[in-house]
């Protein structure tokens, strides 16, 4: 009777949802300390003290209607000009505040852009392992999700796979760098390759391919490399930020979307971005949060903490025998399974009461996904259960 | 090249933000004072300052990590139940909070809806003259606006003209009391009169017809009487409510749809707006907004400022010999345009720099909406505008 798509989506939980879930109640029963969640990515670490300090300034400090009222539907100029004035310091980015658009987080961001950018029946290529809502999203747009597979080695894009599978269908490409789930960071000379690879699709082609990156991990990357950022190396390129990671603000719900000003007809382009908002319900990101911006792209939340767990996990999981993928930012350790069937792998798993995502909803076998943004005393309880676990798969070798 | 649609939304502004963006140009030319701005629902009253003081302490008690968490994608289950227990008090409305969905005001709460409701070809019913974005979100999810011509004595429905325009097609009617943009307050026996033709309609089709009730204004209300809330009268409601008007913070994007437990299958139903908002890109509403709200419940803005400013524009403008319609609520003032054609009235008011919205974007003809929400100055120095604005017209006529 009501949409069945909608239904189907708000029906089944994603599997990493139903694994927290799962944890929630094991932990009622076992006691918190006895079961290891690494299920979600929901940062461990607090906001710094300045962001919540901006915050109660500007309550305390700003007129009420001036602080809570509407402002345009792109966001506040103001704002927009000193976030671009921030990025163009950091990466020399070119960035233009009248072509930022902001955004309630990088989940609507990429449904938005998504929205403006695809006519129905047009393609869009992703990375696996991929975030998973990002099929979602273009297929809310009308669009179809095309999947390239990874190197296995370095889990960067296959360039041969990638030129099987792109066509003169595809509008848009997506990256995600550091990456969910695997944890690793493009190197330039990926982005490099990548644009170059583009560019001459699109003199094939003869229309435009956008190059969306999608960078709420931005700025959690555990080496001292410059990050490479898409607008200097690609034309048609769109940014989608959050910053729910870099200041550990999930629940808040604000970011935005850099349109490049070398984008063909950027100022038209934009025009889509600000009607797709429109269509989908979004009248503006919240004004507090919004004027906090100027404070926050300034600000970092302690992100030794998790270069710690990195290295924790990697050296203890590589001594126990496990296969991991070095990842060099994000917080996730992608951990190649113990038998090929990853989801029957999570079930064993369990039974040790350690949560693991198998890769297979991010579009790859024989992985799972370890979000390693839990306290650091977690990891060290949970290292006897992994050597169980190891344990419990040596003995079915040996049987 | 990008979707055309989306570009063709986000390049037509709205009438009403295009005259308040005149308004500001205007300002800047003659002065603050010199021009009469009407155009936009702003509310002009500040938050509650136990709002601001509810954020502040939530910044500065609550843990970090759990305050701006993700919560669940429905929102936090206490601040739910919460907000269930006082729309219970306040008008027995049977609410559950595991029926209430946490959204990003009253905009988003729609187009989540109308996504979750509609299938490709529907029809949704709405009430002439009504917010002129229903129809963005309406075919966005695929379905059809079908607009009804209004009682023009009371502006309540027109109910023959509802047995016309409702087919076999309706999936849902969407009322909107205190209404944008006229200020008029459905009466009980109305609410009363629509269920009843709707259960009749209901049965002959053999199909459920849902009744959206959009009360972003529904504590703005000058007169005495109970709101009418919807559950009550009809099984198959779902109501949609902002924070935005009732306390002042329509820039903050924080707000609610209610599935009545008396929907048939109501938790399939929730699902289903589940699964839309996780399409459209929406993760959960602000985590520190919604942990407000259970205190924002309890909340109101000085609504005496609104009842005076529309005390003090309803009688001035009649006494002039304009044609009002006096509504009991929001904060609008619909007024007959002095010619035929409401969008060339206009034209000929900005030149006595009075901005007043023709209603043409509403869905009828012939009037004006005067958004009251200013300064009770801006009013007092306007009058004379209003008179010389008649005088012309009057003028025309003895030519």
């Amino acid at each position: 009777m009501f949409n069945k798509k909608m239904y189907d989506l708000g029906n089944v939980s994603s599997e990493i949802r139903e694994l927290f879930e799962y944890g929630k109640k094991q932990k009622a029963i076992l006691g918190e300390d006895k079961v290891f969640d690494f299920s979600i990515g929901n940062p461990s670490t607090p906001a710094p003290k300045e962001a919540n300090e901006e915050l109660i300034s500007l309550l305390k400090t700003k007129d009420s209607v001036s602080l809570h009222s509407y402002t345009s539907s792109s966001g506040d100029l103001e704002v927009r000009n000193k976030i671009a004035e921030n990025l163009n310091e950091r990466f020399n980015a070119n960035a233009f505040g009248e072509l930022i658009y902001m955004t309630q987080g990088a989940a609507s961001s990429i449904s938005i852009t998504m929205k403006a950018l695809v006519n129905e029946g047009d393609e869009v290529i992703v990375f696996s392992p991929f975030f998973p809502e990002y099929r979602v999203f273009i297929e809310n747009a009308g669009g179809k999700l095309v999947a390239v597979q990874p190197d296995f080695k370095t889990f960067y894009p296959n360039f041969e796979d990638l030129e099987r599978k792109i066509s003169s269908k595809t509008k848009a490409v997506i990256i995600n760098s550091p990456n969910n789930p695997t944890g690793v960071v493009y190197e330039e000379s990926i982005i490099v390759k990548l644009s170059d690879f583009l560019r001459k699709k699109q003199e094939e082609y003869g229309h435009e391919i956008y190059l969306c990156s999608d960078e709420p991990y931005r700025e959690l990357i555990y080496n001292d490399k410059q990050y490479p950022f898409v607008t200097r190396y690609y034309d048609n390129s769109i940014v989608f930020y959050s910053f729910s990671k870099s200041i550990s603000l999930p629940g808040e719900r604000i970011g935005y979307i850099l349109v490049s000003s070398t984008c063909k007809d950027a100022s038209e382009l934009y025009k889509a971005i600000k009607g797709a908002g429109r269509s989908l319900g979004y009248v503006c990101a919240s004004s507090l949060f919004q004027f906090a911006s100027p404070k926050f792209v300034n600000l970092l939340t302690d992100i030794n903490i998790y270069k710690e767990n990195r290295d924790l996990l990697y050296n203890s999981l590589t001594e126990l025998g496990y296969t991991c993928v070095k990842g060099e930012g994000a917080f996730y350790l992608f951990v190649k399974s113990l038998e090929n069937d990853a989801r029957a792998f999570k079930e064993v798993a369990k039974r040790f009461n350690l949560l693991l995502v198998p890769s297979d909803s991010f579009g790859v076998t024989g992985y799972c996904r370890v979000a390693y943004c839990v306290k650091k005393e977690t990891i060290l309880n949970s290292l006897e259960a992994f050597k169980e676990l190891k344990k419990y798969y040596e003995e079915l070798k040996d049987e």
